[in-house]
């Protein structure tokens, strides 16, 4: 039991800012983007909390009632009872624009202010391809879901889903069974995990990656719920690949919303005869690009806006580096993205002169190098 | 018997020119290209035979060897027994620009200069859609081939295929069990019907279609000839669709041969866990359009460069124009190709107003007409 003189807050070592904005962000009726106006108008959660309804009045979108609400926020949001759960359950609050917020949701018009987390996300995760299908999927769109995950998360990709039945399920299993990460994003709160079976699965992928949503704890999933909780998972991928989806599946709209933030739309084909591939066949028939292979995908990402360090080390600008046998990474790290001469790689990597060239060469189909000259080469 | 002095040519009613060109295309040595120089040069095949050594040496591409062939072909080829095969076997000869000859392989550079025909072909059969794959097809493939061919042929479209074991078999079958119409192009000749087993298949084909071949009528079929018989498949059809074809299968070079002629190229998807859908999926990672239906089908088709009458009298410019009902097609008929005022579309088709604006509609979204302004629509 807390004394009556601490808060959870500061055993968690929360800051007042982050209290603030958790207090702002579970108020009802303030959306990402007025919120985002808020904090931009008066500098800081705690000033916004703290501001007068004049000053309130003036922000674009914020009526009389939201003033209220605002002014008010300590009747409508008990973030004491919420940080408490937080505490007893191990749950980091993750704040955008602050350290630990995954970057790649910047991407998004609407980006959570406010994150709730088990388990832990790196800087890593940001090579990350989204496995998403239809939660009434046959044993084939599993099988691959799963064989695709293990071969990812093998490569040293994030494997992010959204925890239901189905196809999310078997590509989280397929992650946790290759040893790498996953993370769930779910459509409710941290404590109502839905479908309720998945409480174990859960736990493991927080142990190993991390399970988050941007709703309070009780928050129960609802309906409209899941495509608002879509376009995180789309956000936080390179690419969405979609193994089975009838017609309109949800996974459907999270593909789309890949699609609008510029992201790779990825489909598994399936037989035109199963119900449960006719959205993925249709998807690829829209544009989307069909992959049979890990190696399928990750060529399809191309280069990436910011280079990640592996959990093993490597700094990866491309995910079809991770392709690569020891003999090429070493060449390959051994050249600069400006010009390098090739007599300089040869020394740099250790390696005979003839391996390199022929070395030079598979980089150069792989699109991961480019011959300048006779004598100098760059990274992509 | 044939008494002495009637040869069989006569027999057939054939004329002198096309005996001609059946024996210059028999000449061992000489090519399509070859062929089409020479006669371009002397102006018919019977003055190619006839020409002295010195005029043929003129002609690039021709040197001693083939001047002594063309000069002692009667020695060469025996143009009165493959006549008397094709009397007795009803089997008809097309030469390359004249009435009968398949307009559309007109766009091959190396167009056959003769063409051997069981049955009949029509200009109907302009409305091709190829349909290929692999000899080693599961019951997906066979199922499907059978399945979208019946579809096609019922919508109108002449199928077109090569008489193999699998998808080929079951492309055939399914135009024929919609009584529509389909046509084999044979590896050999027509008297050497393979597989033997669909010696049944090919009568019934020619039937209500043509079986055909550049062969000679004894001709085996050998493994190079395939390849060769397969841009006649492409270059027949508006489109090439590939059901099943493992890697480095035959119908993928058919699949190429299409995509060069500037023909469309389908494939229909199958499971990522299929070898013979390998190298279907791959086509459409290619860019090969993925199709799922009979309307996928005829989508995929663009406007004809020529429009072609069907058999029961519609006038198609564009194979989508199949899917229509007998309203929309109606309203379709009633506009021309110019303007066309949309009062005199009502008129013309003799419909209530509402009923016409609301076709116009349909016909526009499926890209068959466009508006013009308020008051006046065309046909594409």
């Amino acid at each position: 039991m807390d004394g009556p003189d601490t808060t959870s807050a500061e055993h968690r070592g929360l800051d007042d800012e982050t209290v603030s904005t958790l207090r702002l962000a579970m108020l009802p009726g303030i959306g990402p983007r007025t919120l985002t106006a808020l904090i931009d108008c008066f500098g800081s959660p705690g000033r916004v909390l703290a501001a007068e309804a004049s000053r309130l009045a003036a922000v674009p979108g914020v009526g009389p009632k939201l003033i209220h609400t605002i002014r008010t926020a300590s009747d409508h949001v008990d973030t004491d009872s919420i940080l408490r759960w937080c505490q007893t359950h191990d749950c980091d609050l993750l704040c955008q624009g602050r350290d630990g917020y995954p970057r790649p949701l910047e991407d998004l018009h609407d980006a959570p202010p406010i994150l709730f987390a088990h388990g832990t996300m790196t800087r890593a995760d940001e090579l990350a391809v989204a496995i998403v299908g239809t939660r009434h999927a046959t044993a084939y769109g599993t099988r691959q879901a799963d064989r695709l995950a293990y071969g990812l998360a093998k490569a040293g990709v994030t494997v992010v889903s959204g925890l239901a039945r189905g196809i999310d399920a078997a590509a989280h299993e397929g992650a946790l069974s290759a040893g790498g990460r996953t993370i769930a994003v779910l459509g409710g709160g941290l404590g109502q995990i839905y479908p309720p079976e998945h409480v174990g699965l859960a736990d493991a992928i927080a142990a190993d990656g991390a399970v988050i949503s941007e709703y309070p704890p009780y928050a129960k999933p609802r309906g409209g719920m899941f495509p608002q909780r879509n376009r995180i998972i789309a956000a936080l991928a390179l690419a969405t690949l979609v193994i089975e989806a009838p017609d309109r599946s949800g996974s459907l709209i999270t593909a789309r919303q890949a699609g609008e933030l510029g992201r790779d739309v990825l489909a598994l084909p399936g037989p035109v005869t199963s119900r449960a591939s006719r959205g993925t066949n249709q998807l690829i028939r829209d544009g989307a690009t069909l992959v049979q292979t890990v190696d399928d995908i990750l060529e399809s990402l191309g280069p990436m806006a910011r280079s990640v360090s592996t959990e093993d080390g490597h700094e990866v600008r491309n995910p079809a580096e991770l392709k690569l046998n020891e003999v090429e990474r070493t060449v390959l790290e051994s050249i600069d993205a400006s010009s390098t001469l090739i007599d300089q790689v040869i020394a740099r990597s250790g390696l005979p002169a003839h391996q390199v060239m022929a070395t030079i060469s598979v980089l150069e189909i792989r699109h991961l190098i480019r011959r300048q000259s006779g004598h100098y080469v760059c990274r992509i």
